[in-house]
Parts: structure tokens; C-alpha cells; sequence
């Protein structure tokens, strides 16, 4: 229990305990409900987000956008981006950002198969939304050089958060924010 | 000492036992300090940030861009600007946002000043820095509106602040990351 993540040893003891005062019912249920998920949710084929289907829901649904395709680092983003309720496209998840450190290049990642799916489909826009990490914009560099060819590649801005107050942004934001300012309409 | 911002009851009784039990003439000079802080300090006839001079340091340094004008809500946001040291041009305090409903509007404010001097001065761009709340988007669409016919209007930008995560990022400040996204280079 201990290995699952945010589950310290307090926590992991919690968890042992409830589940050993359980009926055995209720405990196979819940083994049982664990295997299925592990074995029934695989990646999309198309964009590599979640998927108990072989092509994902947002993949299969016709009302969305074909033309744009956004690149993300992980399926939690996904996940948020689909909560703004903004974003009518369709998505392409990477599995990760470009880290050498850790040993990630751009094999262990999905980049061939976004590669190959923007030569092909030929989309209007690719939008990279990766958080801006040092690994997160040599991710968005990387791929951006990639695609070019192909299509349009913009990303998505960075600068204070609605909410924020300026004097308490860092100072990398606000440089961040000067530099991308925008003519007001 | 309550009545000072941050200060509640128990810190205000730390400072007035800690000022007691300090010598007389030590007492005398921070009585002192604090009146002639209030009596030196005034705001710059130019640009209306806090100054000691008639005409601040910033609107006097003639290595300074004369050609762009930042408008901030309050003198903090001039100093969270500096910090960065990526901006280079004057500014100008307004002393506030416009809040109807605590009885500020634009007289209260800078506002008549700012549109003199942009009509006088002719910069180039004025680029408003107000922190993205209600009364901060109404202030700057407000004065936008009244410097158009004079200069560019710039804003600077909303999004991810860096080392955000995507996954983290509110729904507002995400889909304002989506719709402020740039071309890359």
C-alpha cells in the first residue's frame, strides 16, 4: 500500500486495517474491480490518452474539431483541459516530457507516432500545451522543429494567472507575461 | 500597532512590550524615522509612484525607454516590475482600479493625468500590467478605450505562470493560456 502514491506508512496502515475488517465479499470486489480496470483501460490507438476502447471516446466523437491537435505531456492534462470546456480539438498524449536526465528521449515518448499522424492527417493547428518546465520546453522546442514542416505550431501562453495578483507573481512570470503581451482589442 | 496591515492582537502586544523596554532616545528615533517617512515621501509628479523627489528616479533616469509607459494598478507593481529587470520604459500608477461598488471610478484614480500625458508625450506603447480580477479587466478595457486614439495599447499576458502545472491550473486561467496561445518561433 505504501508504494501507491501520497500513501505514507500512517496511511498505508489505515488502509491494511480497513480492508482486513471487511467482509471477503466486498474485498474480492474490490481486488477484482482493480484487475479489471488494470486489464480493460490500455491507450487510445490514435492519441495514447486512457481508453477502455481501443480508440478513445474523444478520438471517435465526430462533433469535434479534426483540424487541431493538442500535444500534451500526460492524460491528467487532458483531463484538465477538458474541464475548461474551451477546447473543441482533438489531443495527442507524449507520456511524458523529453528528459535526458532521467533517461527519457524522444523514443520513449510517442513523438514518431504524433510525426507520423500530423503528416498524414495534415492538421490546421497543433497546439503544444506542455507545463513549462526546463524538460516541459525542451519538449515543446523539440517537437516544434519537428512539425513545422507540416503544419502550424503555436503554444499556449504563458503569464499571471487569473486571480493572481501581480505583486505576488515571481519574477520569471512577470518577465514571462511583459514579454507576451498583446495588443488589447 | 493593531491597525497595521499583518499585525493582529498578539503581535501588536509583542512590538509595544519590545518598543517599552528599548532606551528612550532609540524610541524617539524610530518616532521620528516614521514622521519624517510620511512628510518625505510623496508621489511623483510624472508617473505618481512613491518618491522623495518631486520627479521620481525612474521618470528622471535618461537611459530609460521615454517611448513606452507601463500602467499599474499601485506603486507594489512598480517594484515586482523592476525585480524582473526585463522592463526598460516609464511607468504610471493609477492609485487603484475602477470599483463601482467601493465608490472608486476614474477620478479617483490617475486616470486624467495618464490620458494628458499620453496625448502630451506620444510614446509608442502603453502596455497595462493590472492584476487579471473584475475591476482590474474593467480598469484596463476602460482606460484601453480612452488611449487608443493616441498610441498602440498593449496588455501583458495571461497563462501558466512558470513552473505551473497544467494539471494544477485552474479551469480560467488554462482556457486563458488556450486563447492567448502564440506562434512558435
Amino acid at each position: 500500500m505504501q508504494r501507491l502514491p501520497g500513501v505514507g506508512p500512517k496511511s498505508a496502515q489505515r488502509l491494511a486495517l480497513h480492508i482486513l475488517k471487511r467482509p471477503e465479499a466486498e474485498v474480492e470486489a474490490l481486488a477484482q474491480a482493480i484487475i479489471d480496470a488494470k486489464k480493460q483501460v490500455g491507450l487510445c490507438q490514435v492519441c495514447y490518452h486512457l481508453s477502455s476502447e481501443p480508440v478513445c471516446d474523444i478520438c471517435r466523437n465526430i462533433n469535434r474539431d479534426n483540424t487541431t491537435i493538442c500535444v500534451v505531456a500526460d492524460s491528467r492534462d487532458v483531463i484538465a483541459l477538458e474541464k475548461t470546456r474551451e477546447y473543441k480539438g482533438k489531443y495527442h498524449v507524449l507520456g511524458g516530457v523529453i528528459s535526458p536526465m532521467d533517461g527519457i528521449g524522444p523514443e520513449q515518448l510517442t513523438v514518431q507516432a504524433l510525426v507520423r499522424r500530423v503528416s498524414q492527417q495534415q492538421p490546421k493547428e497543433v497546439i503544444m500545451a506542455i507545463s513549462p518546465s526546463v524538460e516541459g520546453e525542451t519538449t515543446t522546442l523539440y517537437i516544434g522543429q519537428l512539425l513545422k514542416p507540416f503544419t502550424k505550431v503555436t503554444r499556449i501562453a504563458f503569464g499571471l494567472p487569473v486571480g493572481g495578483d501581480l505583486e505576488y507573481a515571481d519574477e520569471v512570470t512577470l518577465a514571462r507575461a511583459l514579454e507576451g503581451r498583446r495588443e488589447l482589442d
